[in-house]
């Protein structure tokens, strides 16, 4: 039996490492094999484009190179790591997957969304989850969620104000209206014990 | 004034960078200012990338994330190196580009000429050289070049065997024949004196 493949997307705080170990446990508590992963990385390949990715100056790298860099980080993922877990029967869940490089690299770098999908189309053979759910809750609750976790992600979120992570949230939220068969929103401001539900929830149709 | 780009391309053992700093002499002497420079790196963040696609196994990447990793070291050697240069009268003399990419993606991974130029296209803005100089030597003779030259060339020229590099230096003409205009193929068997005089001779139409 292939398995399934469920991505996480979201803005900076919304809970989606803390909900992908949630829903792996759920899935496990109902005899599945599951395989956490995120992005950037995942693989050992991903893993150093990841740290290219994510040190030195924030003007590193061009949008472009940016967007080359993390195509090849995901088509190393997939290869390595999500297809051959999908492959052997696993569910893979993955923090952060293609739909990220679409709404941060389309909004913060104006690539167009035509362009990341034609090079997720080389990399990785445009491998889409069987669901997305997009996380969400609103700026001020992510702000503090990513300001209690640590000083970095705090900084990173400060750095781009709140009208930018208000645009990533729109970008999700016309993502899913555009694939309503893949994605499913689900309000990640309640208690994690109800997130986790609805993801479930949102599963039915693809558990066994 | 512009300045001009031009590069070098063919086989190991061809002579590319030894011809690449006589040729910078030579247009020094004749007042001009010039950039050597090579590939996969030529700018801090490609040299980085550069590190990533040399170390390893040979099958450490696939050949579709190698192809964007170039694509992205391209785009990044590009912006911060190239284009610059360029921009403030240099003339470029670059150690293979975007058509080593097209003659070993292309022959090694199997990977469509325009997937290539996609991708460069989408990095580089599809930049190409004023002139492209292909550096032809038989075979045996790139092969003993390599192999005097250090352990490591000899053994990546050895462990592909004489069909690819026929191949190699197949695919570099006829990229020629389809871009008289940029191409020149150059004899690079001969003593370095002469090969930098054809060299010379080859952008007689391009010198102030």
């Amino acid at each position: 039996m292939s398995g399934r493949f469920i991505s996480l997307e979201g803005g900076e705080g919304a809970g989606k490492s803390t909900q992908a170990r949630r829903l792996a446990e759920a899935l496990r508590a109902r005899g599945l094999e599951v395989v956490v992963t995120r992005e950037p990385g995942g693989s050992e390949g991903a893993e150093a484009i990841r740290a290219l990715l994510l040190h030195g100056a924030q003007t590193r790298w061009s949008t472009h190179s940016e967007a080359l860099l993390f195509a090849a980080a995901r088509a190393d993922h997939v290869e390595k790591t999500i297809s051959p877990a999908i492959g052997s029967g696993a569910w893979v869940i993955c923090d952060r997957y293609l739909d990220s490089s679409r709404a941060y690299q389309g909004l913060a770098g104006g690539i167009d969304d035509a362009a990341i999908l034609a090079l997720h189309g080389f990399g990785s053979r445009g491998l889409l989850p069987d669901r997305t759910f997009v996380l969400e809750v609103p700026v001020e609750q992510g702000r503090a969620r990513a300001e209690s976790r640590d000083g970095v992600a705090a900084d990173r979120f400060a750095a781009r104000g709140d009208a930018f992570h208000a645009d990533v949230a729109a970008a999700f939220r016309r993502f899913a209206a555009n694939e309503p068969e893949r994605f499913r929103l689900v309000d990640a401001s309640a208690d994690p014990d109800s997130v986790t539900e609805a993801l479930l929830a949102g599963l039915a149709d693809l558990l066994p």
